[in-house]
């Protein structure tokens, strides 16, 4: 894997992550395929929609259907059909907010699947054993994602713990996979600066910023973004997880992140609530039975160039699975046409100008 | 509407319909598109796997979203967008099979809806008004379909009522849609002839059978449509609705049958049924887990090119969406080849020996 920065602007960069399997242009959004299928949508379809690289989570595979038979079969790629570049989690913010009667011990972690109740144990070996039967290009390192509150002790032991983990997973690596540490600490800043000195120090191929967006004020998250941002290093790219309010992802990127993931514009699709250039709209509201327009006139992607208003509210209210197809390929539309014009503005040197003009649409779509 | 026919070989035809929208080759395969749309599918999708005719259901989008909305957008074409032929049922199967409370009246039928319980009226007018909103190619007229067992008094009743509302749809049809008419008779092949020489009378574009496959012996249905069939003008496009084991196409087809259509390929697919050139799959199965075989290995579809039985396993064991759409694909292909295959070998003078290298596969699809 290679990073290149291609321009910088302040602390936002433009760059590029050149994988075996293609190339990820940063600011980069990684569209979700929780259980190796972006929910539905064919890998096809995300190629045509543009994303680079997709998300997906190791927690879920290694339940079902197992990495085992996930490997038997070629691997991840093989598996979904997918032949762009995979990033896996590692399991640690779903053993976190999924799993049940979890028990942290300093070997790894206990707990009750969610779905059937049978027990588990992951370690960061496990773990980077799963990556690898996976095989996708970047891996994870396994963490304990710290609750907010907490302590500073607790928050303390528990980045400490992060760091032992993320030596142990380096140790354990696949060497064909790339390989991210997670910058842990919760709300201290000197615990954030701990905890990126320690992973700086072994030397991973990126850092990912964790443990935000867990029920702390916004005001703390961005503060911790921006303190977090610039202590990592500027050749590695920078990942801030399970962020999507687009918001939050200008903040990010004007703080130096490069990599975003997020479920929201595939779940929110489902749930019948679309991004548009006009602000948020639930596709339910009855004012829009007889309403022939596209669901946003300024958007080119397949569902606003074929059909109107009133056909998507009626198969949004009947359940019909084309609901849930046309919903999301206008969501995830809207989410990378976002990234790839912000990339512009970047390149051009406009970013402050395309936050300016954004940031007024994004309200109307993230805090109606 | 123009039916052409190319070529006889005993009773069984190969046929051409010409519409505004498109040749429809018969027998013809008609993918059920109930709520205007083919469950998990795009209609783009639809023609890509040759589609040349979908059925929509007049019952249905006249409850919801109402045939005034689908008028409001642009008719059934514009709504659903599907530019090739559409052929609207007329409600009265579903009247008959969904609806509650069901009082039928000389002038129409009283019914309480299925969704929720409301009280409407049906009528041959308004039945032809809400087709003609849709703007479907293709319309029939409102009947009631008899129900199995029936004596032959009620069945002879039945059918005398079916003629009155046949001749009122045809006295209150839109010019620019056809309208077949439906026999019915039960199973007393003396009405199945009246009925059949009551409808010719007033010259349609086109005949039905209707009222078989509502719980008969299946000796006696076959008895029906060779008995029926013949009984239907030459020059007339003759459909059996609902009827999609292929095992009875083949013995329609060879009574002179040219048009079908049945959910069996859509819900069958969202159920993990799945039909192949060896047999019936139900995709859920163990044995499946580790097999990085495709579903059919002699099927060229999207589903089998592409992925294995352990993915299509995996993503119908935990409901993702994908599976419904890659289940759909294969299934509906599996139909419109079958078709594509039984017209080639029609055209060749060898619907014979298609129907005998056929029947055993069929067999271990349809009755395994």
């Amino acid at each position: 894997m290679n990073f290149e920065i291609m321009i910088t602007d302040g602390s936002t960069r433009l760059g590029k992550i050149t994988t075996d399997r293609g190339i990820i242009n940063t600011p980069a959004f990684m569209p979700v395929g929780t259980n190796a299928t972006v929910k539905a949508m064919t890998p096809g379809e995300m190629k045509e929609l543009g994303a680079e690289v997709l998300l997906s989570n190791t927690y879920h595979l290694y339940l079902r259907p197992g990495h085992d038979v996930v490997s038997n079969v070629g691997g991840l790629h093989e598996f979904m059909q997918w032949d762009g570049p995979i990033l896996t989690d590692s399991g640690g913010f779903q053993v976190f907010s999924l799993a049940q009667l979890r028990k942290i011990k300093d070997d790894g972690v206990e707990f009750r699947s969610h779905i059937d109740g049978s027990l588990h144990f992951l370690t960061p070996e496990l773990v980077m054993h799963i990556q690898g039967a996976l095989g996708s290009d970047i891996a994870m390192v396994f963490d304990e994602c710290t609750p907010y509150p907490a302590d500073k002790e607790y928050t303390m032991n528990s980045l400490k713990l992060t760091s032992r983990w993320a030596q142990r997973c380096l140790d354990a690596r696949n060497s064909e996979q790339s390989l991210f540490g997670i910058v842990q600490g919760g709300m201290y800043k000197d615990l954030r600066r701990q905890s990126a000195e320690e992973l700086i120090e072994m030397d991973f191929n990126g850092y990912a910023i964790g443990g935000l967006s867990v029920g702390e004020p916004k005001e703390l998250m961005y503060e911790m973004i921006h303190h977090t941002g610039p202590l990592l290093p500027k050749n590695k790219p920078r990942y801030l997880m399970g962020i999507g309010d687009l918001l939050d992802v200008l903040e990010a990127v004007s703080a130096g992140i490069d990599m975003f993931d997020c479920v929201m514009p595939t779940r929110n699709a489902r749930n019948g609530a679309l991004f548009t250039s006009q602000g948020r709209i639930s596709i339910k509201r009855e004012e829009f039975k007889n309403d022939d327009a596209p669901l946003d006139p300024k958007c080119s992607c397949y569902t606003c160039s074929n059909f109107s208003r009133a056909y998507l509210r009626h198969v949004y209210m009947i359940k019909e699975i084309i609901s849930m197809r046309l919903n999301t390929i206008h969501n995830i539309h809207f989410f990378l046409d976002f990234f790839r014009n912000m990339r512009d503005a970047i390149g051009n040197g406009e970013f402050g100008k395309f936050r300016d003009e954004q940031t007024p649409v994004l309200q109307e779509n993230f805090h109606p």
